[in-house]
């Protein structure tokens, strides 16, 4: 691994540790310094122009300019990175006299952030977020938890508007579900949208933690809106795990890869604790649904402001081609000056 | 009080606390070794599957969940806990001449949050929020404010569209009513609408400790919005109290209480420095109003983000029986390790 | 310079900087004794009922009080301050062949966001916030960026739907901007609306340092939200500078002025990191556009909150005629113990 690729490494680990932040610092500028030095000469030479005696301070400059943008550089050139583990994958139902029987085991794993770096996670299996449960509304749906972690859990539906008793809710709606347990949900789909499941105990810890998936509801009766050429589901998350899109962070994120012309549709998730504005470059987003529930009204934008437990539904037209940047407009989430990281990604459209 | 009670209220006093983080920290790890001591026995005991020696893991690890979930139920069965002091209470004016006039006195008090935490306030005629003023658009109304606080002050009525010289901005349009004098507001009520009034002098600090309290307007022609079976008021504030709903913290939050099939309006407003995204279980809200302006388009949502100042109104239609969880979606509002806490409530639907 | 003026510049000093906060609080707890010990006998001669020997605590209370309302009276009478320097100045292009040529030059200066506070700025053509750009949709333009930074950078056109190799994002559409170097973008404008531009290279850094400004794109085809007597653009920042109004702090900020009647339009654009909810007095606000789009249905407030990255337009009518308070309703971010500073500014009406 080369100076400046573990330079990167070093800054990626002290941007997610603030306990570390004292230690860290030196150590980044450390690295920033080696870097410099590795790379003057070079970018010297490949500005003569700066490389005369009168020219020192320029020189100076442009070389931290290039080793600057060098790290830039690789943490782009990296994307979309290699790693392992694949969160939100669609989780094909068992059906039993007519039940979609879906089974979500939660347990602790480690997973993969972005390349090499590993945090411990708690899952639905395996996955971070746990696996898209997708159904239509009228069906019949049985969830079986099974409880693999050292503390007592249970699974809410967030936005779902189900009996009482399967709301998940330990203490109000049900007992917890003791570690070793399992407990089972059952119900009619009720009402349609983009909605989610997740811990509603300990729910600060272990929602950080990754138990946290799409329940995406189809409507009764298909709407035009449900004709896109394709249906990304976006998760964002803040937690111990970093500034991340369905469990990744820059440049181990997924691309939205689109062909021109096409429509398609964004479901953006918060499960994190602030809020996103989430930005689109190149064209704009029209939005067509609040937590589920279409707008009579939708409206437009490029930045959508998406809070804790808001769920928000967006049409794109991919009318301009182009890899666009894709990211949250609180730069620090995005970008440090060690490059993007975080929450970036990118939409593709190809021509 | 129990052991596990101790160290829920040492809990709370450190989440309330950042200052005493560190000493806390080591106070409430202590109290939850205790804790896990005097239980690992009875849940071992509880869960006889996990009790042979070949499962020492497991069973410690279900005496640790237990633990847990004890703290968990005991904040969950104390709710709706008893504390002295109720804030928002409708302040009956006295009539002079047709104007309804309101006194408030502004002073610095005692005021429990939750049961056996108690915190200085300052506070309008010893309520937080202070008393809550209901009149109807047109209305010719008075106020009249004793200052009795060690500092200055003065009020604004957030909302609505006063002559200037009771806007209540020192310096701007009026001079700070010192400690001991008093000072009369007199209008006749313009706009229609979900309101506050609030010290506009010192604010951060004033506003934070408790000079705080809805003014609604009824509108001179009532709507058919106007036709619901409860209205509740529901402020939010997240300064020196902590995460409060009108001035108390779980499990002293009061619930909303509705019968099944009846309507309801919920006015939101944000006192405080945050951002709250309210989640309701169970059924959807209606958004009708903004800063008490009737939306021409109203929309559906089940998490409703509302920012410092901001005021919304909502509908729901109680349909859905049972008790449901109400609640800050940033989770740790509303949940730590040690139960739920702070900004957490129930939309109770009785059948 | 007075003591009090004196205690009132330590102040802001010590909030920008929360690097020197133990020390900073030290120094100011020391000013504010010196300001009440000089105000002591006064405040007890101009409060005659309060100087009895009965009356101590109470003549305590009232020369504390007088003490901080000085500082209070001091900031406001001082707006609008002056300072040196002024951004968002309409920038006149050059014609080169019917192309509108702008030309931006990206340099280190001094900036004075208060007076006498001057901090390190990060410009475009010395202003903070840059020159306004305003064009009309359809016209070609071209925008000629001179690097004179010790770093790289690109000027990204947020909102704008370019050619993807005109959108700014080093190593995803183009190649970084090096110090010395110069880059041009050119393109036909193609969407109306309050757009922005600013640095997207180490833009968390260069963006909060002030290399942004506002973009205003006229519609083709002027519509009646055109037709407003006076157009206000609205950069909010939070970064390093602290917080601004376009590149100033209270006292410094400019008031916007109009005639009652009169008709405003207020184009709110967020350059920073944090939410904004701004709060007009006296007045509503209807929200036109959303990030340059129109709303088919406007609705109205009085608290609008602005998230990073996002663009907000309204109109108000000014028909309350006086001086409005106008800001940001986060207190902390407008308000201290020691008056207004910050995100505040004032609507004033004239009759």
């Amino acid at each position: 691994m080369s100076e400046i690729l573990k330079s990167v490494a070093t800054r990626r680990a002290f941007l997610r540790d603030s306990a570390k932040v004292a230690l860290a610092a030196g150590v980044a500028t450390a690295c920033k310094q080696d870097a410099s030095a590795t790379t003057v000469r070079q970018s010297v030479a490949a500005h003569p122009a700066a490389a005369g005696g009168a020219h020192d301070a320029a020189a100076a400059a442009l070389a931290n300019a290039d080793a600057m943008d060098a790290m830039h550089e690789k943490s782009i050139k990296a994307f979309p990175a290699k790693t392992s583990g694949k969160g939100n994958q669609v989780l094909a139902p068992k059906l039993d006299k007519g039940v979609k029987v879906f089974e979500l085991t939660a347990k602790k794993i480690q997973w993969e952030t972005e390349p090499g770096h590993f945090v411990e996670a708690w899952a639905y299996n395996n996955q971070v977020p746990g696996p898209q449960i997708r159904v239509r509304q009228g069906e019949r749906v049985r969830v079986i938890l099974h409880n693999e972690l050292p503390e007592s859990t249970a699974v809410h539906f967030h936005g779902l508007e189900l009996p009482n008793a399967m709301d998940g809710v330990p203490y109000i709606t049900q007992s917890p579900v003791k570690p070793g347990q399992k407990f089972t949900y059952e119900f009619v789909v009720p009402n349609a949208g983009s909605h989610m499941y997740h811990s509603h105990h300990d729910s600060a810890k272990q929602v950080g933690l990754g138990l946290l998936g799409a329940f995406i509801v189809e409507p009764r009766t298909p709407t035009p809106a449900e004709n896109v050429d394709h249906d990304f589901v976006f998760v964002l998350n803040d937690g111990p795990h970093g500034y991340t899109f369905n469990g990744k962070s820059f440049p181990a994120t997924e691309p939205l890869v689109a062909k021109l012309g096409q429509k398609i549709r964004i479901r953006f998730m918060n499960e994190g604790m602030m809020i996103h504005p989430m930005h689109l470059h190149g064209m704009h987003m029209t939005v067509i649904a609040k937590d589920g529930w279409p707008l009579s009204n939708p409206w437009r934008c490029d930045t959508l402001n998406v809070a804790p437990g808001e769920r928000w539904d967006v049409i794109v037209s991919c009318t301009n081609p182009g890899t666009w940047a894709f990211h949250c407009h609180i730069l620090p989430h995005a970008e440090s000056e060690h490059g993007m990281f975080g929450m970036v990604t990118a939409l593709v459209v190809q021509k």
